[in-house]
């Protein structure tokens, strides 16, 4: 593994030689604002990257979305492979407040300074858009022919949760129909700086309780006869997960995949290559929850499902005191679900375990997504083709990860999936100053193509 | 009892024809403001009270408080009577904010309409302090004599917790040495309008519970290997409180008063005369807590301990979701400590059980007061002798309650103390439109002479 054939020798060095042509079209596209979360400049974007596929030699048109902003779908055929693979990409971004704390010109600059490109967008996932493209155009443009049969298709909701995307792929589920499907929306590995692979990804539900009593906060002298939300909360919140973390609802755990010899060989793997004290020391902690550590602790962060507490809030929070009984009590939770519990009863089960708890009275506020926890092994084609891509372009094996807690990929479809990405340490995702290194974008292209070319081959 | 003696109707006769003295001096005092969180005319203030009961022939003068406004104090013998009764109250006022709530002229315009005057203070506790000057006035108007020598203590940071008056006590307690103390600073029941008369008061101790963990709030993806303050917050506050709201922190309870046959009584003639559901109907609830009722509820609200959650916050609070785990929760608590239990410890007692039950980093803030919860019997003198003189006033018995967990009174002199008064129900204390009305005012002036005049002839 590892080896560079010829033929993908000269689609490196088309890409190296047409590198001022890929940064100049991700300028371009950095420079259309499409922030999905405020309805900023979404149709000019699709518009864009419609006409900058096309311009590559790629057969790509919009479709209308009911009540989003188009999707962009394609699809390019090739004799030379039987295998047919799903590209996955967005072109919305986040919102790029706060705009004061931005340098080198701003959010829509794509200012280039020092081998670094910034701008909104510029890693997430703009330059994932464009990797594909310039990846199926250097084939095109060495070979005439892809390796693989392609299928794209670009989005302009993923920041906001792709909140119209379900009905449309359920329409046009033959458009989709692939192989595998990969995305580079990842990251590379801090420390090695390797490109992440993740096979799988967690779900999360989202959940908000809430405790209400008197009609307003009452003086706290009358505390032994009013109710009170606030210890309400506390108790009911204390029936949900126990000291070491482990949900004590009933049935939570259903389907609970169990760990292969190849999940935790890539644990050890993992824990060898990755030193989780420089998490410890970003978080200025000397210790992680429950004294995890090495592969325990890889684990945990890859499989644990869990129940985080985000948000608490009732009654007094100023300073000082008041003496006061709060008539209300918020906690915002998500639980995060692993591969095979299913979402789709997961708020009914929490309502059945209050109720049983004595806390009828407590409400639960959230919606059940249908976007269920995923896992694919490392034998499958994709994973292979994205595994031996990744030798051939960084020279070393990537980091696999069995399920990842962060990412979006298109769940709706039942395709075999990899997210994997090549986004550099401090790119400042969702953050001021987000930024691409040219190089890594290089590569990034370099990397798309190595996975068509890889998947095309696999059997 | 209830019958008024002839010198007594000599006073309250008085007291009737000089109404119109009585209510102008209480607009002037009303129309100065005293502020004592905003530090606003506290010195103009103590120098009105003191010209007013000098004009009234009290021998009373200003002694400078260090850090705090003067205390006026008073003292005036008589032959009639062995016994000395302290009378305390207050020149300062709550904040008058917000202004524009405020009806009939704003917060010192002390107007008078449909016989109620409007303004901060002319409750809480102006009003208290004149009775006590007007019933002394009305004695030596009448009969040259006060029916009982009496000492005279008004000062001026009531509302913020009396902070400075301590030391000050300390040096000086032979001017306050006395056989009896009370406080008009109370108010009528609401339910029958007559006088509340409380044999003790609750002492409160605040803290803030503090659990920190990483150095920021970190993506809760990372959940499995972070530090969770707001679960440990809930977890701690578990241990601290079970679900009969009994506190389970050890030897909290020690020293508990036991109540007395005379105790019991109480309770059975309030559940009788006052009916709680007007409570809940306040409330808008349908049940009290655990279901209590009638004396149960009455024993519970008197007696019982406890341990309020007044706030609580952690991460994000705002609408919608955020995954964060976050890196701080804070609960604020008021707990309520009965007769005989001491505060002295209790942070103490708080520490050593978060530290025996796994949770030595949380952090306890909150400072233990001087202030211990204190109970006198109804056979005291000066319990008599309040109720006597509500008879006398109000043709009734007044509503006797052992212990109130709401009211403060001068604890630093161990005297035998009754807290009680005449504000109306809708008196609106502490909020905007505070009011009293003048019939009640006048009752007032009655009710302290007939207080003083009971006090001398007990034995």
């Amino acid at each position: 593994m590892g080896e560079v054939p010829a033929d993908l020798q000269a689609v490196f060095a088309w890409i190296d030689a047409h590198a001022d042509e890929c940064i100049a079209d991700l300028q371009e596209l950095v420079r259309q604002p499409s922030i999905s979360a405020q309805g900023v400049g979404l149709h000019e974007c699709a518009d864009l990257v419609e006409a900058q596929m096309r311009r590559d030699g790629l057969d790509a048109r919009q479709h209308p979305l009911e009540g989003g902003p188009p999707v962009i779908v394609g699809h390019m055929t090739t004799p030379r492979s039987s295998k047919t693979m799903l590209c996955y990409s967005h072109y919305d971004v986040q919102p790029p407040e706060p705009l004061e704390a931005w340098d080198h010109g701003g959010p829509w600059s794509a200012a280039i300074v020092d081998g670094v490109m910034y701008g909104r967008g510029t890693t997430d996932n703009k330059s994932g858009v464009l990797a594909f493209n310039k990846a199926a155009k250097a084939f095109l443009a060495t070979s005439g022919e892809l390796p693989v049969n392609l299928k794209f298709i670009v989005e302009g909701e993923e920041e906001i949760g792709s909140l119209h995307l379900g009905p449309w792929v359920e329409r046009n589920g033959a458009l989709l129909e692939a192989d595998g499907m990969h995305c580079l929306d990842g990251s590379v590995d801090t420390a090695t700086e390797l490109p992440d692979v993740s096979l799988g990804l967690k779900s999360v539900l989202f959940v908000e309780l809430v405790v209400r009593g008197a009609n307003a906060d009452v003086h706290s002298l009358n505390f032994p006869l009013l109710p009170s939300p606030a210890w309400d909360l506390v108790r009911a919140l204390n029936t949900i997960m126990d000291e070491q973390r482990r949900v004590l609802i009933d049935g939570w755990y259903e389907g609970l995949y169990e760990l292969q010899e190849e999940d935790e060989a890539q644990l050890r793997e993992k824990a060898e290559r990755v030193d989780l004290d420089a998490l410890k020391r970003e978080w200025g902690i000397t210790a992680f929850a429950l004294g995890r550590d090495g592969v325990d602790a890889h684990r945990a962060r890859q499989y644990e499902p869990t129940a985080n507490i985000a948000g608490l809030v009732s009654g007094y929070t100023g300073p000082g005191s008041k003496t006061i009984v709060p008539n209300e009590a918020r906690a915002k939770m998500d639980f995060r679900l692993v591969p095979h519990m299913r979402q789709e009863d997961a708020i009914a089960k929490l309502r059945a375990h209050l109720d049983a708890h004595g806390f009828g009275h407590v409400e639960v506020h959230g919606e059940a997504r249908a976007e269920p926890p995923y896992k694919i092994s490392v034998k499958e084609p994709m994973a292979q083709a994205v595994i031996e891509a990744a030798l051939q372009v960084w020279g070393e094996k990537p980091i696999v990860n069995g399920v990842s807690a962060e990412g979006t990929i298109l769940r709706h479809v039942w395709i075999p999936c990899v997210l994997t990405g090549f986004a550099n340490p401090g790119a400042n995702l969702h953050a001021p100053n987000e930024n691409i290194r040219i190089a890594d974008y290089v590569k990034g292209i370099k990397y798309a193509a190595a996975i068509m070319y890889a998947f095309g081959k696999q059997e």
